[in-house]
């Protein structure tokens, strides 16, 4: 099933969209009062019978998309250095914090985006000026938990996994160089475009068959598959859980493979008017322009 | 004004204290039902006045303290190496990324707690064996946000703060190295005490006169006046918010000083039944046990 959150005058709505039938149904009334698809996440074994009533259907090309997690309950967890090429990449940049160490990582590098970075498909990124002048993208596969805990062993991971969305982990590269630790360079405004689906776990039968293709202005510029990853999804959920108890609806982006801007020479950075276009095998393409 | 939220069997609840006096008044059901000191803060200026109704009055060490806000709406905001002895006991130390080096930052080092870190005064620290082996404390001033805003200037920072709180940023000092950024040494459950009161801004005239120590079993490790912050609260403010919106209730700690347990030769970690005493001019002190 492939969740939507979508905008109307009178408030964020739930859908459930069909993009092979270019229809989204509008399953809000069939919820109780307030149920976004984080409080439906966080219920979902109350609540998914529900979705199953009889429920009004709309152009999903006519509805506009919020991202399906508009206002996360807390910061959205992400991993650097998390594919063989981009680490290696990255470390060349100069940007990394152990300047130009392009050894693979021995464990997760875990950071953090602020909720306030959110912003659905086809959304503006924001360049902001003045404060940044090295704008980059990061095409990521995310994870949405859906039954929490502590100490989640790599074998029941998955089963604590609800369905995947995918995130653009937009980063200015100056602020994360020159501020050591990565959350302001992580966490401008609009600078975690994230959508357009939250998509059920049943859907995708083997997500480290997934194929994520970055294009920038219709051109490719990152390929990868999910199972390239250094540190796999049951991997990540195993650490972070370790000490941390993780909640329905938290957010995990796994991390970005190589081709991001600063693995140019010289560096490709966003610009004004530029189009990002991250896509998943069955989730869909997050589209996003620069402001 | 001393906020407090305290447990009962019927959930927690909002109070105002009188440490002096040593009782606190419960002031829950003046307030719209759901109100707690996180919705207290968002709608002050609505909410504040309905506080000098008439409420009951408990014995202050007779409730259980939570800590003030026990679910904040995203991760706490952090400064790492704030003040100039703490940066060069933490070069020396070999935790810190950038190995060894003792140089001031030339910008503010930003990460995250997460939510779930988060306990109250009294409340034990979990020592987390298996997952850390080097358990560390931390004191600070916290600020917490009033108004919210984007491009906050020097000028303008404190007429968004709507009062301060004491946090023991608690570290689990491998976990911080090994992961290069600091989330998970940072984060783990229980690893955020705060407290023992949210006490409004018009209670300290001056908030750099105010000093902080750090005891543990009695013994002082850390003294310290804020200061000398190397980046000052309005400067924190202003580089936070140049690009992320800040929103009211979001609490961002500013900070330890020298003397924690790696400054030390040989470091000198918490053990089980250590006490950690984080007291601040006129906010308290933050009391935790290590189970």
């Amino acid at each position: 099933m492939k969740l939507v959150t979508f905008s109307t005058d009178t408030g964020p709505r739930v859908g459930v969209a069909d993009p092979a039938a270019g229809v989204v149904r509008d399953v809000s009334d069939l919820l109780p009062p307030g149920t976004g698809v984080l409080q439906l996440v966080e219920r979902w074994a109350d609540l998914a019978p529900l979705l199953a009533g009889r429920a009004d259907t709309l152009p999903l090309d006519e509805v506009r998309l919020l991202a399906p997690i508009p206002v996360p309950r807390r910061n959205i967890f992400c991993v650097g250095k998390n594919y063989r090429e981009h680490a290696a990449e990255f470390g060349r940049s100069g940007y990394d914090t152990p300047s130009r160490s392009e050894d693979l990582p021995d464990k997760p590098i875990m950071f953090t985006k602020a909720t306030t970075a959110v912003i659905g498909p086809d959304a503006e990124i924001d360049p902001h000026p003045g404060v940044t002048a090295e704008l980059d993208y990061e095409g990521e596969l995310a994870v949405i938990i859906g039954r929490g805990g502590r100490g989640i062993s790599r074998e029941d991971a998955y089963a604590h996994v609800w369905g995947y969305t995918i995130v653009n982990d937009v980063t200015a590269r100056d602020l994360q160089r020159d501020h050591k630790q990565w959350l302001l360079g992580k966490s401008l405004d609009t600078h975690c475009p994230m959508g357009p689906y939250a998509v059920t776990a049943d859907e995708i039968p083997d997500v480290t068959a997934l194929e994520l293709e970055t294009a920038v202005n219709g051109e490719r510029r990152q390929h990868a598959l999910v199972k390239d990853l250094i540190f796999d999804i049951p991997e990540l959920i195993a650490t972070v859980s370790a000490g941390i108890t993780l909640l329905p609806g938290d957010v995990l982006a796994t991390g970005t493979p190589a081709g991001v801007g600063i693995g140019f020479d010289p560096p490709k950075f966003l610009h004004s008017g530029d189009v990002v276009e991250v896509s998943l095998t069955g989730l869909g393409v997050l589209r996003n322009s620069v402001r």
